[in-house]
């Protein structure tokens, strides 16, 4: 029988101890994949394969476009486990963030190892290894020094990819100096900072850029809250449909947000993208709506016409705001 | 008599010597002021302070928005030497670009230290150590850690802002693990690198959001170059001066901008600012029309009409593309 939701810790010489006896091994990224969960499954698969150790990797989701420049980031497939002794699921908090590559058959058949940073973490593992780090790819690193696995470039540039992402550049109020001193050990272990960097932040499309102009310049402001609205004639003029990827975070660069919003109108629902500032939890309004996330980075899908959703969650928005406000004093 | 362009570096221990020896110095920033340039002026001047040396800020611009959080920053005048037995130039390469305040009788009076990072650099100082780091405040740093100066918050907060803003948030090609190591000591001694990114990049105003947005909607690509143009009226619509600012290295995140440039039209003068995807050097352009800069980073003032200074730059850019297109095979 499985114990879930122990809420403890397990110390990474187990889980090393559960990785030396696996010899097939299927690594986890949750849907909708970012640089941290795919470079974690990526940097581990590197050692695992070093260790000749046969990995699959898993995504619900295709790898977005600017992170495909990953070594490797070809292998993911939408698969469950078919013969894997062993599953690794990498910055998941709940086991329903990887999609439908979820079976309870199948993964109550082996082990099923959990390595997160996010401090809502369920626990779902047989063996969980959950701290509160910057980014997911910091838990492999030490997980990779700990068992003495020489790092190489392959193993380094996705980790450190991770912790770029998570971090937005070493900017959110998450970065330390122990995620400094990670990203130097990866740079000495081969992976460049430089070209990382290029690859995440800096290839961004045309259609990105015309898409943005046309938002912006309709941008609304009001009780604290930034919010532009991406309709289904603006993503038809630009045709790229991950053109509005990033405008949130974009958005919340603006001093006096202390929410930014996106909503972006898709065929009978609308995709809310949600960010504040320290002090303002927008995770509780996507979780209302039926999403989740970060306290400062959180989003939902919504059902209904862009109108009434929109002032809908504006509403929730700026009760949100006031409320923080009142906190503040 | 004393040696120009001797183009040889003094050690540190001999700048240290000089520096004991002042008792009231002169700490000087270049025009349009950047982070690296008043936070390494703002970090040694912490330091003498703490060893009771009497200290002067300089710089003939005024100190921008969003370095004001700075404490200190306030202490910069345009001011000239006055009764000060030594002079300090930071993050400058000529004297030119210190602007008014130079004088020849007031630099030939008193020795002139020059601590810069830029390969330009033409060595005016009586004594100068110039080495191409990421910021200038990684030098300073280096020096006062040679010097034995026991760090504090207040040395350490402008020393980062200075790694910060030159390398974008350790994003450009500059920045090595000796920048990282270098941001880890002054977070430990007490900066705050989610603070000061916060300051840096995230306090734009919404009339920046506005005027980006209607400059963005109007953007335009050719030939590997990516502009914009910023109208008085633009200018006048969203009624902040520097509202622009930053726009040029937005640009260049865009995948296909070999060269991103800015146009901002200005009584009688355009001003230009220019980036480049590394291989593509822009520091060439400026300097054809008056200004300078660095290969990736470079700007320009052209006396004229909008629409003809443009057609001129943007044929020099053409060119300066499709040479390094041609060296790239």
């Amino acid at each position: 029988m499985k114990k879930m939701n122990n809420k403890k810790n397990n110390r990474p010489a187990e889980i090393i101890a559960c990785l030396v006896r696996a010899s097939k091994v299927l690594l986890i990224s949750h849907v909708a994949p970012d640089g941290d969960t795919l470079g974690s499954a990526l940097g581990l698969a590197a050692a695992l394969r070093q260790r000749g150790v046969e990995v699959r990797l898993a995504c619900a989701d295709p790898v977005p476009a600017e992170l495909r420049f990953l070594p490797g980031s070809e292998g993911f497939a939408a698969r469950g486990r078919s013969d894997e002794d062993l599953i690794v699921v990498l910055d998941t908090g709940d086991l329903k963030r990887i999609g439908s590559l979820y079976s309870p058959e199948s993964f109550a058949a082996v082990p099923v190892i959990n390595i997160d940073h996010h401090v809502t973490n369920v626990f779902f593992g047989d063996l969980n290894w959950v701290e509160p780090r910057a980014a997911t790819a910091e838990l492999v690193l030490d997980l990779l020094l700990e068992w003495g696995i020489p790092l190489d470039k392959e193993i380094a540039t996705p980790l450190l990819t991770g912790i770029i992402t998570d971090t937005r550049g070493f900017r959110t109020s998450s970065t330390t100096a122990e995620s400094l001193r990670a990203a130097i050990t990866l740079m000495e272990a081969g992976a460049s900072l430089a070209e990382i960097s290029e690859a995440v932040f800096n290839r961004r499309s045309l259609a990105t850029l015309r898409l943005w102009g046309m938002a912006l310049a309709q941008a609304q402001f009001a009780e604290g809250v930034l919010w532009v609205e991406i309709s289904r004639e603006m993503l038809a003029q630009v045709d790229d449909p991950m053109a509005s990827r990033g405008l949130a975070n974009f958005l919340s660069t603006f001093a006096q947000a202390r929410v930014a919003a996106v909503f972006r109108e898709l065929d009978g629902v609308v995709e809310i993208s949600l960010r504040s500032a320290p002090g303002v939890d927008v995770s509780e309004v996507a979780l209302r709506f039926g999403g989740g996330g970060h306290p400062q980075a959180a989003g939902c899908t919504v059902e209904g016409e862009l109108a009434r959703v929109r002032s809908q969650v504006l509403e929730a928005l700026f009760e949100v705001v006031r409320t923080a406000e009142e906190e503040r004093g």
